[in-house]
């Protein structure tokens, strides 16, 4: 028998109602839902998976470097790993090739695009057969936010309430087709690896910020108010709670102890300019957003997309800008 | 009869607890108390006031620039001075001129300088024989946080209760001698006038951001942990109070719409540098504080002065360096 070979692409997705603290460390069980748009294949990880009895040990290799299974980063990956090929029953070894092509680690979610590729790719390669729903409880436990990226087009991971995870898992609100003019413009300030992981910078801010009490209501209050404007296509009222979540969970990274700082100068110069922009126009035609990260995603239309482009172009420090539309979630390309 | 010159002089104070957003605009009564340590003279508002029969009006000349009655910054200047007049029952005019040492507008609190300074010097001028309460209910409509600037040591500004602000007024808890081994060393990262007032940003935060609804109750809960340090000359725990009150300020900052940002990469550089140190000595030895402005104030005490200086001499970026200990207050120098 051959070794076979599945490859799969699939794509970060950028939250307009941010993730930002657990209430569950092990199982990956968010404090509130969040809401995000999932980007298109011109922003992408390629996972390559090899099913061979001839290897002698599982491998993961992420930008041609190769996972220590104890590592922190990677420990996740390999117990997901394990579990999908025990779904299987093989006692086959895998071997697991990774590339993002953008920065990693950067605040544009490599974790979220790497973890629902690998997971949807190890299904393919193992004939799993699984829903997109038992998918995205899979990938939400190697990282959170990997749930969403396991659909296309704009995707909502409810928190859930059973203490099991059972009932956290994302679905498709509204598909790629449905508000298509969307686009995120993502201007890199810096391709520095953070200082902070996501998982460690929230578990200090769920246990140190006075402020984190109040965040969980308050993000489920923008969802339902972002959800109601995109149900009505009010640009300008999505825009401004995109802003708001983008603010109020930076804020609580800033009162945790150590406070933790992800947007540089840069990065406020961008929220700025945005806000004069809007400002002059008398109306939001973009949203700044920032994830665990100095990047900025400009959220804006197609009809727009030369404003923003010009008013980026102002900002002095900007490394590259990368565009994406709305994507249609991860696919099987080879097997 | 001849003129009569009074000149006085007063310093600025660094919040350890702070003061954030008002419960009456009008009057200035604020959200929640505040504590701060008064700086001594090295850092100085020197302000000199001249009755006279033969002036044309009354002037206010801060730094060299006349003060427009009208304008926004200095209409309460004005109102406060034309008050005291009329306590005194004079018709003399009078000419104000004020000057500070330090970098005005950029978060040293020149505001609280100049205003507790003006008010102290005009109640001599006019030999108004106010009790030090009454000076600070006074100063507190020029600029909040400048009725703290009326004592010296460490002040706490009581939020009060009532509707007039009678019982909103600083009072000294420990004079300068109780804990004379405390310092503030100030690292100026930059001397440009800050965008927005401190008067409009605290409102924009009260009136716009979510997180803001908890502050008051936190920063009354930081201030009771803040008074327990000093009471037992704890500076570990003093320290860490300093910087989770001023984290929490700067978070609903950030929280704001649109958001507040003072510090830059260079303030948070010093954040970071801080914690270094504290943790490489197991031990807190000083604490970071930002007011609305860059630049970091560095309490530590005498003892440990050499090492928070070799820790500053690593941050790029550093204008300046100014050294305070505890100050006695506001005097008069001349008259």
């Amino acid at each position: 028998m051959e070794d076979h070979i599945t490859t799969c692409i699939g794509s970060p997705n950028i939250a307009f109602i941010k993730y930002w603290g657990k209430r569950n460390e092990e199982l990956i069980l968010p404090t509130n839902s969040s809401l995000s748009m999932t980007l298109d294949e011109s922003i992408n990880t390629k996972t390559s998976v090899t099913l061979s009895k001839n290897l002698k040990g599982d491998s993961i290799f992420i930008n041609m470097e190769e996972q220590k299974p104890e590592s922190k980063s990677a420990y996740k990956l390999f117990s997901i790993m394990r579990y999908m090929k025990k779904l299987a029953s093989t006692d086959k070894k895998i071997s697991v090739i990774s590339e993002n092509n953008f920065p990693t680690s950067s605040g544009i979610a490599s974790s979220a695009s790497g973890s629902a590729t690998l997971v949807y790719a190890l299904s393919h390669a193992l004939n799993l057969n699984l829903s997109q729903r038992e998918l995205s409880i899979i990938a939400r436990q190697i990282s959170g936010s990997a749930c969403r990226s396991i659909f296309g087009g704009l995707v909502m991971w409810e928190r859930g309430i059973l203490e099991d995870g059972s009932d956290s898992f994302a679905k498709q609100l509204f598909d790629n087709n449905y508000w298509s003019d969307l686009i995120d413009i993502i201007a890199i300030v810096s391709v520095d690896k953070k200082k902070i992981s996501s998982r460690a910078g929230m578990k200090k801010t769920v246990e140190t910020s006075p402020l984190y009490k109040t965040r969980p209501e308050i993000a489920e209050i923008n969802l339902k108010t972002a959800i109601q404007a995109i149900t009505n296509k009010n640009f300008d009222e999505l825009a401004g709670v995109i802003m708001r979540d983008s603010n109020n969970m930076h804020a609580t990274m800033r009162d945790t102890y150590p406070p933790i700082v992800y947007m540089n100068d840069i990065s406020n110069q961008i929220v700025n300019a945005v806000n004069v922009l809007n400002d002059s126009l008398s109306e939001k035609i973009c949203a700044y957003t920032f994830d665990a990260g100095p990047n900025a995603h400009i959220i804006t239309t197609k009809s727009n997309e030369n404003m923003v482009m010009n008013m980026l172009h102002e900002v002095k420090g900007i490394k590259t800008i990368l565009h994406s539309g709305v994507g249609f979630g991860p696919r099987l390309i080879q097997k």
